[in-house]
């Protein structure tokens, strides 16, 4: 008898921006497998669950052991911060099925994203057409991050920037900034989100000349404005072109 | 006294994956303002509640009107499937609001998105860099639209494609769809994914050359995969690298 693998979004890691969907099944798994910091979110929720603790850089690994738990009869979840399909954990965990040729039952729940908590705290940055775009280069190389950070700097697209400056890669967010100083106006829009609705979290608007990539690390998301972002009291938000189609008057 | 406005992303219309700070902050609300299709996703949980209901196009009468309630002192909600603020309410209200020099208070809560929606039931499309486009040329112009068609699928981005075909925009699918074949392989793994966790929900995995534009409407959305993405069993998923970097062996 097989079991089943959930793969859980748990959103930005409070309580209050879990989906019900989200709970129902971390509360019918029996091991509950993630990354520490991930893992520090729900555990309080749930202290009667198993868990199984790994680092940062051990995908395969997690999966892997998700998909023998599973073939041992037993209900496992695998966890990430915000949505589990964005730079998380579900692709490595099918990629690993496929491998393995796994017929066992596997369900995605979707999460509250890092860029939707992020664009929530920031006004609404995000209107109208966006890219996503990760600055770590351990898997994508990093001329193509690069030439993908050009492609959507020449063409006015606002960006969202995943995992922003790690260890491993100090220096990429200065090059991407270098980048989109060379197309854009220098009083473009940019918002920087670290902690999105968890403890020590910050929220700052800044301009694309006064970005600190220094300032920024990993538990950050940084978002690029285009021509249209513009900044009212303390939020930041694209217009989408109502000014332009219609009467906006007051 | 001035009130408060609260706009919220309810997700795809299911309770199940509405946040706990969505259903606070619809609770916490005088009255609530939506297009008619998303007030039915909250109605039957808040019968109690007052209730502005508004069709389709009239975002900046929704935006007016709950300035003008707020400025009264209520607690108005303004809600959008999703998050609204992806194509959603939010930037209309706070464009509103800076024409206005609206100092009332504004919280915005985010919600799962139609982005995550749709790739969590179809796999893990977007499990790297990726772009989001709206087909809809009411507000962006047409060219603009196509353009950036172009730009996402010259480039290998998985691109995710909201509003993809509506009465008043029958044909910008197609012509979408027409560009990324220039550029793209037929064998292009497409995920289509209609009325999301909802009534009448349904999810296809096709290539892109078998599209039918014809049958899609405005309640799909249509993830298109790149060179990366592949199927295994009923899903579609995109590499990130693993099997480049690490030996991914079972």
């Amino acid at each position: 008898m097989y079991g089943k693998i959930y793969i859980i979004g748990i959103g930005p890691g409070s309580p209050d921006h879990m989906t019900p969907a989200a709970r129902k099944a971390l509360a019918s798994s029996d091991v509950i497998i993630g990354f520490s910091l991930y893992v520090s979110f729900v555990r309080e929720e749930f202290p009667e669950k198993k868990y199984e603790i790994s680092g940062m850089q051990n995908e395969l690994a997690r999966a892997r052991r998700a998909i023998d738990l599973a073939d041992q009869g037993m209900t496992v979840a695998v966890i990430s911060s915000g949505d589990a399909g964005i730079y998380g954990i579900a692709a490595p965990t099918l990629e690993m099925m496929q491998r393995r040729g796994s017929n066992v039952e596997v369900e995605i729940v979707p999460g509250i994203s890092a860029l939707s908590s992020a664009a929530s705290l920031l006004g609404s940055p995000l209107t109208n057409d966006f890219a996503v775009i990760s600055m770590s280069d351990l898997l994508t190389p990093l001329e193509v991050v690069m030439k993908r950070a050009e492609i959507f700097a020449k063409s006015d697209i606002v960006t969202v920037i995943y995992n922003p400056r790690g260890s491993r890669f100090p220096d990429n967010l200065r090059k991407a900034i270098d980048i989109f100083a060379k197309y854009r106006d220098p009083n473009t829009v940019v918002g920087i989100v670290r902690n999105a609705y968890r403890e020590g979290q910050s929220v700052k608007i800044t301009k694309l000349s006064e970005i600190v990539p220094e300032e920024i690390d990993m538990l950050t998301t940084v978002i690029v404005g285009n021509s249209e972002t513009f900044v009212y009291r303390d939020m930041m938000a694209t217009r989408r072109g109502y000014s332009k189609k219609y009467s906006i008057d007051a």
